[in-house]
C-alpha cells in the first residue's frame, strides 16, 4: 500500500462562505465549489481549487457534528486533516490495520465529499495529524 | 496577485526522524529529503514527496524555536501551515498589505527551506489558517 497524490487539505471553518470570499479576495483563488449539506455526516464542504490539489472548507452541520469539537478548541477555524488517494481503499485500511493503526469509526470506508469511499486513520498513528485516505477518483 | 500551486503542507512534530518512518512504513511514502537544520529559523526540516505536492515535516531546533509553542499545545505535533506559489514575492507581500493582511515579522521575505524567498500571513486573516506564500521555485 502506498499512497498517492495529496488530494486536499481539509479547512475546519465556522462560515463557508466568508471562508470561500477570503480565498478569492485575498489570495485570487476564485475557483470555488457550491456548497454542499452532508447531513449523515454533519458538514457542510466546499473545495477551492488550486493548480494541483485544493483546499476542503468544512463547516458544521447539525448538533451532531464531528467538526463541533475542533471549533470549540479552534473557534476561528483550522487546519484539520489531509487527504492521500489510494489505489484501492479496501486493501488501505486493511493495510492501515496490519500495521497496527487505528481506523476511525466503524473502519467500513463510507462515501465521502467527493462521492469516493474514504476512512480517516487516528492523529495518534501519525504524529498528532489527523489522515484521511480517499479511493482514487476518476479523471 | 493569485496564487498558484500548494508548493506543501507544514505539519510539526517533535522528532523528525520518527515522523519520516511513519510516513514511510504506514502509508509507503519513502521518498523524502534529508534533514536540514536551519539554526537561523528555529527549525529542523524535511521533505516527503508525494505525487503532486509534498509534506513538509518540521521540528524545532533551538530555544528560540517558533515551533515550541506549537508543540506545547499540540504535543503530539500536527497540522502546522500551508504552502501557496506566488510568481512574485515582492508583489504578494504588497498585495497582502493592500488587502488588510498582516505580514508576519517584518515583513521582509526571508529565505526558507527551499532557497526561495517567502513570507507569512498571519492566521487571523485567513479564518485561523496560518498560510505561507513562496516564491515560485524554478522547475
Amino acid at each position: 500500500m502506498k499512497i498517492g497524490r495529496l488530494n486536499h487539505v481539509g479547512v475546519a471553518v465556522p462560515d463557508i462562505e466568508a471562508a470561500k470570499k477570503t480565498y478569492a479576495a485575498l489570495y485570487g483563488a476564485t475557483q470555488a465549489t457550491e456548497t454542499k449539506d452532508f447531513p449523515h455526516l454533519g458538514v457542510r464542504v466546499a473545495f477551492v481549487h488550486l493548480d494541483n490539489s485544493e483546499i476542503e472548507l468544512i463547516e458544521p452541520c447539525g448538533e451532531a457534528s464531528p467538526i463541533h469539537k475542533f471549533l470549540e478548541r479552534n473557534p476561528k477555524g483550522g487546519q484539520h486533516h489531509i487527504c492521500f488517494e489510494v489505489p484501492d481503499i479496501i486493501a488501505a485500511r486493511d493495510a492501515m490495520r496490519e500495521r497496527g493503526a487505528t481506523v476511525l469509526g466503524t473502519g467500513e470506508p463510507y462515501i465521502g465529499a467527493h462521492c469516493v469511499p474514504v476512512i480517516f486513520v487516528h492523529p495518534k498513528d501519525s504524529h498528532g495529524q489527523l489522515i484521511e485516505l480517499m479511493q482514487e477518483p476518476a479523471r
